[in-house]
């Protein structure tokens, strides 16, 4: 019956028949939509982390919950490895698809479900746009509070998967605090509940556990989210620095002082002068650093707090602090920030992304050592982040056509989260592990703790068919990545090394 | 090497050799704390479910964390069940102790380890009191969120066990919400680190599925809190109504016009009637329900949700609406509330704490049907609840020494968890299942679902020794509980049946 995947490693999977998996998954789902030619295979190969690459044995794109879960029992049968993809604008290669593996697409599960507006959730289907939902409770004054940069096209089932953040995140929490139900098929094709509409659920918490996971325990097939009621009012401040260290420091000030804004983001010099090329959003190209700082709620409240934090950025050195006047320049000033990405993307051949989070306290020594890096590596870095919950985002811009800039890239991008690591935070802030991270998941973790991952990877996928080789790396991996405790030259339990 | 424990089912463990294990213990762990003689176990018999006793077989109070992982490998080796205990005032027997096994009680680890007041947080090992954290941060303008009613008394170990809510979730969230860290130590003794102090962790949420696991995966040793500012200013409102009805729907009003209280809180005449009688809050007497509305945050903006807040509670049809005049009184009505539990106890010779969840619109409905129950079975019920999230706390007023009452009052308690979970609620808000609701898990969730869980269970205790008998029934118990799919007379993986 399989068509012998069980001896496959990361990235290694044995030689299997197209043309027969093909054959027989027709047969077995006859109405399903299977994509099997080279060039309508070509727009699936990557996700938004486009450095990383794979052609797709095949493409299916279900239309009904029967036909996942019929491509679930199929792939659980025949032992075919599955990659689940909504829509693919994740940016650490979680949807990279595999070139023996079944390229599963949620993007035709796109409808919203219900809303209601009294209990303030919405049942959704998991190809619903993240900005579809705000734009359809709007109706209600209603709306989805987690808005990543790519709200306008990243889907909910994603979002759940990757546990997807934002520039609200610091105040609303992220997709898992927004959240109160997810409906999933595990490998075998199985449905099961997780969660409820209450407040909490009996036994253990499954939800929390599925979301972030990265399409390693089962495909998402529905999703009640929360929904809140739209601010009163909002109000953005941009502040300019001299120094970095200045507007690092002032974040932590702000938020000791127990006020909790909306947004609170950071952009050094080289990213303003980006972004301010790229959209003209009023930024101060002179400032080595600028804060964006975000607060909304009830007017009264509101306008009390924008007086607390100017007063506060003023004493903290900022050379200058403007309020947005009116909301077309709140949205301009937002929308500087949003477009730093593709901004920094005009002024470098490439750039790559880093997503790394610190304790805040963190923030200037973390930043003075990126310099130093950029200096020893002779690569320049833009720094874009949100600041508020110490989420760093440093651009590493190189020109992949000239030899070797692209290591060096990666070599930084290495040294800065294992920085990230060592100051106590983590290697990723709100992009997932994905392909990309695998490597320094063996930094964040010893053998121990990787081992009770393979261990809640096995509760829900013994033959390891979802999603193989992303977010959680095998312990041969990260014994040949260096960073892994060997005992006595072996490595502890290698029956658990299945992924 | 074992004491011959494998054959076990719920609390029918074989026989074991008391006086062997105690000798064994010792010289295994010389300077151990161990308790064994009767006079000394029966403070421990039960913890604040006091209708489930039991005598422990052993009990031991270790002061380093070296002596707790000392008792787990004994406990591995010697496949010794091991519960865990906090301070013990839990309210679903989760710390019930079992008469072959081994009391762990965590009170001597009470220091508080640090506070970083610019970070937000504090660093607390788990017999830390839950007020203590407060107390500790007050210095810094800041506080620990959740606050159980047993806050003065209960620690933070088995908040994190319970995932302990409060008064005060509705707005600030449960415990799970508002930790970031977890210490923990395997069945094995290992340690592991859960989380980070960063805002998301890569990797599965190893911190989420641990709070609330009722001790059944490992034991707690540290935890990282978040700490908050302490709100400007709170004000507490309170409204009579001349029916229960009008109350409920005032709740859905209230929170559907986009307003989250710091608490919302209900009552009917006869919790109004007992809390009066005991505490003088001021209670209205004469009122078939109350609501408590407390609004926290900057000043200006307060002032403006409580107009808000007393309009709608006069347009739905409040008799009186008072808001506390200063601090005493806020105090006052919240002593009311926070003794009801003592109160009802005062007018009743016993009385069975039911604790549900339901979706705030369903609050008239179950109202009803409660009163309905309350006739038929011809005991009082007292209602006393979180109402803003739902969270029903009915009291069964009984006499254990008037033969049937007692079973009558558990009847009655079964079919109020029913009927949450047919409303779509769950058997559980905030006290756990532990003991007491492990039958309800079976209504709760299916076969397949609780598979997961014992699959969850199986990856961190393969040999069920960490608080057998709580929290995930057996699929055996289920089926004799009567609420489980059986397939062809055949429960599904019977090899799963090891709880």
């Amino acid at each position: 019956m399989s068509y012998l995947y069980d001896e496959r490693v990361d990235g290694a999977l044995p030689d299997v028949d197209k043309q027969r998996v093909l054959n027989d998954l027709r047969s077995a789902i006859p109405d399903l939509k299977v994509l099997h030619e080279p060039e309508a295979l070509r727009p699936f190969e990557c996700d938004g982390l486009s450095a990383y690459r794979s052609t797709p044995m095949l493409v299916v794109l279900p239309d009904t919950i029967e036909q996942v879960a019929g491509v679930l029992r199929f792939a659980s049968q025949h032992g075919v490895p599955i990659v689940t993809r909504g829509a693919g604008t994740g940016l650490s290669g979680g949807a990279m698809p595999l070139e023996k593996g079944i390229l599963l697409v949620m993007s035709r599960f796109n409808r919203i479900l219900s809303i209601d507006p009294d209990a303030g959730i919405a049942r959704v289907q998991p190809g619903v746009r993240n900005l579809a939902i705000s734009e359809a409770a709007a109706a209600y004054g209603l709306y989805y509070a987690p808005d990543p940069s790519s709200q306008i096209a990243c889907s909910i089932g994603g979002n759940v998967a990757e546990n997807a953040g934002g520039v609200h995140c610091l105040k609303y929490g992220l997709t898992l605090h927004n959240i109160l139900q997810v409906t999933i098929l595990t490998v075998d094709g199985e449905q099961l509940v997780l969660g409820s509409e209450a407040f909490d659920s009996p036994g253990f918490d499954m939800v929390a556990l599925f979301t972030g996971s990265e399409g390693l325990l089962g495909v998402i097939t529905e999703v009640t989210v929360r929904l809140l009621s739209k601010p009163q009012c909002a109000k953005v401040l941009l502040a300019s620095f001299d120094s970095v260290e200045k507007a690092g420091s002032t974040v932590a000030r702000i938020i000791g002082a127990g006020i909790i804004p909306a947004g609170l983001e950071m952009m050094d010099n080289l990213s303003i002068r980006a972004a301010e090329d790229f959209i003209q959003a009023g930024y101060p190209v002179d400032a080595q650093a600028m804060l964006l700082c975000e607060l909304d709620g009830a007017e009264l409240d509101v306008a009390e707090d924008v007086a607390r934090v100017e007063q506060m950025l003023r004493e903290s050195g900022a050379v200058e602090v403007r309020v947005a006047q009116n909301e077309a320049e709140r949205q301009r000033f937002w929308a500087g920030r949003k477009n730093a990405f593709p901004a920094v993307g005009r002024i470098s051949p490439d750039y790559y992304c880093m997503d790394g989070t610190i304790p805040r306290r963190a923030l200037p020594k973390v930043l003075t050592r990126i310099a130093e890096l950029s200096n020893t590596y002779g690569l320049r870095v833009a720094n874009v982040f949100h600041a508020g919950d110490g989420n760093l985002h440093p651009l590493i811009l190189f020109d992949a056509n000239t030899p070797g800039e692209m290591d060096r890239a990666e070599q930084i991008g290495a040294k800065i989260l294992e920085l990230c690591v060592e100051v106590g935070g983590t290697i990723t802030g709100e992009h997932g592990v994905g392909r990309e991270k695998i490597n320094q998941m063996c930094a964040q973790f010893n053998s121990e703790e990787l081992q009770f991952f393979h261990r809640l990877k096995a509760a829900f996928d013994p033959h390891t068919l979802l999603n193989p080789g992303k977010n959680v790396p095998t312990l041969n991996r990260c014994a040949e990545f260096g960073s892994m405790h060997i005992h006595a030259g072996q490595l502890p339990h290698p029956e658990l090394e299945r992924f």
